[in-house]
């Protein structure tokens, strides 16, 4: 086991890493044509926009004024100064109460961690069992921990009274901070401007009328019970064909484009390509004129596709965009049942347009409860058993294996260094490509389930990686060995035994997880900040597509808050966190560390960087609830079975109040709060509705809504490109300068904090 | 263990005993002064009425046509006859659905036997392991059953398969039933008349407001948030108080009765009581004069609690009943969140007014919380820990103790007869007086968790209940032991094991199972059909109290079908059954003996005896079906265990297919079908209204739906008694005749089928 000087060797070189992140970012980001990278949130506002021609040309790129580099951690104190109003107009509530779960964190864990400290690390200190036993190597941080403790010692009341107050402390925190986002999601929702989903409801299963198309029916179904509120509707078309169709024209676009911009840099030569696979083989022909073709082709099937949806009634799914004339009437639509078969006219409020996962709409009833039940199914294989494929591959992708796949490469295989290369490293990348790609399996899996908005597949898609990282990363952990032989074991053994045998070794596994917490965590949130990939790809694509302004836009592409592998990384942590702060304090300080840490990168990335796809109210809280409660109870139970395998069994009856307790809690808030993040009230409606009435009583509200929930493929100009503006775009770095800064009042504060920086 | 030709006896004592309790009942039941006790239904329908004076004086008590008294089994095809529209209009749906239960018990088990019987048994019967077992007593039922098949051997395959078909036939046969009964409501509730609980919804936790009262606040936020559907409201008082004087009143009316029936048939001495408690001690009075005065002065008292409840504000309860112009505008406020607390303004469907629970309906929601933690953690203790306190009343009633708190009988308890009743029969006799009182206790439980209505209390006791009987009757049957020690077992074995010990004891205790379903069950449904306590009640009533017309309707009292304590022993039948329909089929024969004996017994009594007091539109189906899917999951995790006790442990994965099957098609089911119990279709809604609004366009809906939620001590009249109508009444027993048979078409052809058996 790691010392407490281990441990401290570890943290210094773990902080350094940190710090040469924070300075390669620091020198990256004040660098002109790096701006883009860095600040795409401003320009996507048009807060920042295109470079003026003042200045050297130098400095277009590069960054001169070296008194800016020696502030290299400024951008911190400027991350916390915009106020968290502003900061939700600015980047959105989904984003601001994101946050707020790593505020969350530091709430619950500093005054655990100071009452930890004050109270039960001397406690542990003075226990003195260690010392006692002649043939134990323990650490430093044993000491301080439950394992210096000596068996049914009376000590234990010290750790049974922390555990209670520590949970009523976390329930105290979580409590109010739902009681807090609950009423800012609803303050969000009643100062949110004139929505299209605010008048929207989502119809799915309309049923087939022998003698009436979709649309009609669902008309004169609204007509007749909703008489007083139906406004108008908008069928759904099946253009998922017609999408990918228009996808395949960018792609060619995008060759076009490189293509072109390689011979007006080189007018002499016109670039050439393969017909066959990837350009790689096949006959060789002229590439602009072979990409011009390929597009010319695709817009003519894309006519022919485009009229046969419009025309084709099969095309039609019996789905319906619903809009009332009031908030409360499309309140009151949502959150009833229309017909006496509750499989047919299902409503639900819309998702706003940008959140409309289209594919999905037209599944049926029946097929989504067998999806359902196929996914449940998958994912306990892929949580217990995704070890058996993996060892599969790995045991392929071996020496022979490959020697017998391309027998060509045996000679530079058995050079000694590619040798053991191969055999170090390729089991380990195999598991390493299964982890990345692990996120996009299971929103795979989310969308087999059949949900229709993008926030209900991210939301989803985090409890399933949640369950994998409770599964592999915490209790594989913990018990050695792959989760199925867990899994086996487990179901062998009692329903007491299984705490105890997991409590046992609980303390042993502290030293791992704070070097876990520094690696992944400290580590993971410097190189966040970094944003290496969007770095490399963004002049990638500046050098070789780039031709107008638009391009640039596109190639900047901020990305967004990827909600469904970031929170649950971050439930980990408020696990090992409750877990440990009885068992073994010394882990909260590098807990808190990483929440402070965090809280500050990922404000500023929300307010300079990241530009959500899509605003749903900070609907995930309730999920985020139930996870940190998930963990406490996990906590509770591990600490009983610790200390019945101390010799302190006689606690468990006070010990088993506490998950009980905890339960309560939880289905209390869930009872209190979580309607607020599902329904929407009836007296907010009709205040909104009343306001809008005397403010605007001439509101073409059809008009406003006619369109709002059309297919994006439908949507005129969005496939189509603006011309290029002048010749400076085709420049492939870009300087950039803030040009419009303050401009709007409302971000002026910030801006010229973020400004005061590089400005010479 | 008991052999054959044992059961063989133990079935033809208990078909005897049914036989002596049906012959005992045709004898009752056709003498004409019990009628009232057999056939209460009619009477308060008014079809049958009080009797002429024709015929001679005896044959008014005593039916002297002996030829009635062969046919006495004629009223089982009379019960099966009555048609199921009929039956529901009739009775009502609840009963009409109550009984189906029993007849989805035949729909499912009819098959299974004979698939069992044609498969199962042969298979078992030619196992032939039992005989080459030396050591071992056995009996033909366990050569039948799945303990003559050997270890491991390839038989277990039948056993597998016909899991499978079981399974799916139980599914196929419950999804139809569901389908049916849902349809069934569902056109009850269209089908209906107009009744003001579908206009009306229960608004609870109404916020207080400084400036308004409770009145003022409902009608100006449903003015508001509901224009256009709001009609009128009623807020409710705290009159628990004066019901309890209002109650006090009628027992000191029944004891002016009792006393005036006693001067009247003897005039010469005035009847006189004593002041003390139970009229045992003290001051001896005028026992006439006496109780006058005491209902003069609670008249007095009443009139003064009356006034305080009306013009108290503190009695007024932040609860009203508020009602709507349209049934569309109730559906839509009872199905949608009022205000942005989900705490304030809570909206649900009122419940008829028969159903509405009075003292329930202020209880604040955090307390309503807290409750029910309480209650969940005491049902626990019920549950599992019932015996102790049974064991210290028990360490408490013997012969020493009893002699300690009454000295004087210590004389009459030594002698020897009476000490061995008391040595053997008291611990039996406080065990049987708990499991007497056990509904109540449920019952208390169910209304101290808060629930509104009678129907929801009926249905969470019945919740309660049946899991009291599945620990502690079948649990505890198969592993002896109280439920605690099977509880400390079950926790210190593995999750894999609890299938396997439980599995193992299985066939062992299908005898007793037999047993228990013939004494239990045959017994307790023919003892059903006698009434006896009705019976002694009645006519104690009738001879002391009974002086009007409406005092003999007050005594007959039919009570209602106790849905609380009679379904979940019906879910036991259900739960054999379906355990032992793979391991015993032996046992299937006698379940569906009882079924069949229940579903005719019940058709009887809820044609003539029962008189619902409440309809709840079988509101309670979604939790019968859910008893059964779980019984379904016990059968099958039983199987398993017991098929890896046998040596079979590789059919393990294919049985934990069908668990999850079946929780799935639990969840369809649920989502299909559960809507229709819980909500109310809008369309459905605005049909009835549209059509209501053509027959009856002057209805006056407000007159009508003023005083349909005013708590029953304020409605006039409910305590006020008609005078005495003739002498007639006065007579103790009273012979009774049908007088207005044939009066409503609708009941004509029952009730000319009972009629002929009795009338000369």
């Amino acid at each position: 086991m790691a010392s407490l000087g281990d441990i401290g060797v570890g943290a210094a070189i773990n902080i350094l890493s940190a710090f040469a992140f924070f300075i390669a970012f620091a020198i990256l980001r004040l660098q002109p044509f790096n701006d883009r990278v860095y600040f795409p949130k401003w320009y996507l506002k048009g807060i920042r926009g295109s470079p003026t021609h003042s200045g050297a040309f130098v400095s277009k790129f590069v960054n001169l004024d070296f008194r800016t580099y020696l502030r290299f951690l400024n951008w911190m104190p400027a991350a916390l100064r915009m106020p968290e109003l502003e900061l939700i107009d600015h980047a959105g509530l989904d984003s601001a109460v994101y946050i707020r779960i790593y505020l969350l964190g530091l709430k619950i864990f500093v005054p655990l961690t100071v009452f930890a400290f004050s109270i039960l690390v001397p406690v542990n200190w003075t226990g003195g069992t260690l010392e006692h036993i002649k043939d134990l190597t323990f650490s430093d941080i044993d000491k301080l921990s439950i394992s210096n403790i000596a068996s049914g010692s009376n000590r234990f009341w010290a750790h049974l009274v922390m555990a209670y107050a520590f949970s009523f402390w976390t329930c105290y925190v979580l409590y109010k901070e739902y009681k807090i986002i609950a009423s800012m999601r609803l303050h969000f929702l009643a100062s949110e401007n004139r929505r299209p989903d605010q008048f929207t409801v989502v119809v799915r299963n309309v049923p087939p009328d022998p003698d009436e198309s979709v649309s009609e029916h669902v008309e004169h179904f609204f007509c007749v019970n909703h008489p007083d509120h139906y406004l108008t509707h908008q069928v759904v078309y099946n253009a998922n064909k017609l999408a990918k169709l228009v996808d395949k024209k960018k792609g060619w676009q995008n060759w076009l484009d490189y293509y072109q911009n390689k011979h007006a840099r080189n007018p002499a030569k016109r670039p050439s390509t393969k017909t066959g696979f990837l350009g790689l083989w096949g006959k060789s022909v002229d590439a602009i004129d072979y990409c011009a073709a390929e597009i010319e082709k695709l817009c003519k099937e894309e006519v022919i596709e485009r009229e046969r949806v419009v025309s084709d009634v099969k095309a039609i799914m019996p789905v319906a965009f619903v809009s009332f004339k009031t908030r409360w009437g499309a309140a009151v639509c949502a959150q009833t049942q229309q017909s006496s078969n509750p499989t047919l006219w299902l409503t639900e409020w819309a998702p706003e347009p940008r959140d409309v996962y289209w594919a999905n709409l037209s599944i049926p009833f029946v097929e989504l409860t067998i999806r359902r039940l196929i996914m449940a199914v998958t994912l306990f294989f892929l949580t217990f058993f995704f070890m058996i494929p993996i060892t599969f591959v790995q045991s392929l992708a071996n020496l022979e294996g490959i020697e017998k796949v391309v027998p060509f490469l045996k000679v530079i295989i058995e050079m000694p260094v590619v040798k053991s290369f191969i055999q170090g490293f390729l089991p380990g990348i195999v598991l390493k490509i299964f982890l990345i790609f692990l996120p996009t399996i299971l929103m795979t899996m989310s969308k087999i389930e059949g949900h229709t908005s993008l926030s209900a597949l991210e939301r989803t898609s985090a409890g399933k990686y949640y369950l994998f990282v409770l599964v592999n990363v915490f209790l594989g952990s913990i018990i050695t060995g792959t989760a199925f032989q867990q899994l086996h074991k487990f179901i062998h053994q009692s329903a007491t035994d299984i705490p105890v045998t997991i409590g046992e070794s609980i303390p042993m596994k502290a030293t791992f997880f704070i070097t876990y917490i520094m690696v992944d965590g400290w580590a993971g949130v410097a190189a966040e900040i970094l944003r290496l990939k969007p770095l490399i790809m963004f002049h990638i694509k500046n050098t070789f597509l780039v031709k107008t302004e638009y391009d640039r836009q596109q190639a900047m592409d901020p990305g967004s808050l990827e909600f469904a592998s970031y929170e649950p990384r971050i439930q980990l942590y408020f696990l090992l966190g409750l877990v440990y702060s009885v068992v073994t304090p010394t882990l909260l300080p590098f807990i808190i560390v990483f929440f402070s840490l965090a809280y500050i990168v990922f404000r500023h990335q929300i307010i300079n960087v990241y530009n959500q796809q899509y605003e749903s109210g900070a609907a995930f809280w309730p999920d985020v609830h139930g996870r940190i409660i998930t963990a406490m109870i996990i906590s509770q139970l591990l600490l009983m079975g610790l200390m019945s395998a101390k010799g302190a069994a006689q606690s468990t009856p006070l010990l088993i109040v506490l998950p009980i307790l905890t339960i309560w809690f939880h289905r209390f808030c869930k009872s209190r709060f979580e309607p607020a993040f599902v329904k929407f009230p009836l007296q907010d409606a009709m205040v909104k509705d009343t306001l809008e009435q005397a403010t605007e009583p001439s509101l073409n509200l059809k008009g406003y809504l006619q369109d709002a929930y059309v297919h994006p493929v439908f949507k005129g100009g969005g496939f189509e490109r603006p011309p290029a503006i002048d010749e400076e775009e085709i420049n492939p770095l870009v300087p950039t300068k803030r040009t419009s800064r303050r401009s709007t009042p409302g971000h002026s504060r910030y801006g010229s904090e973020v400004g005061s920086e590089i400005d010479p």
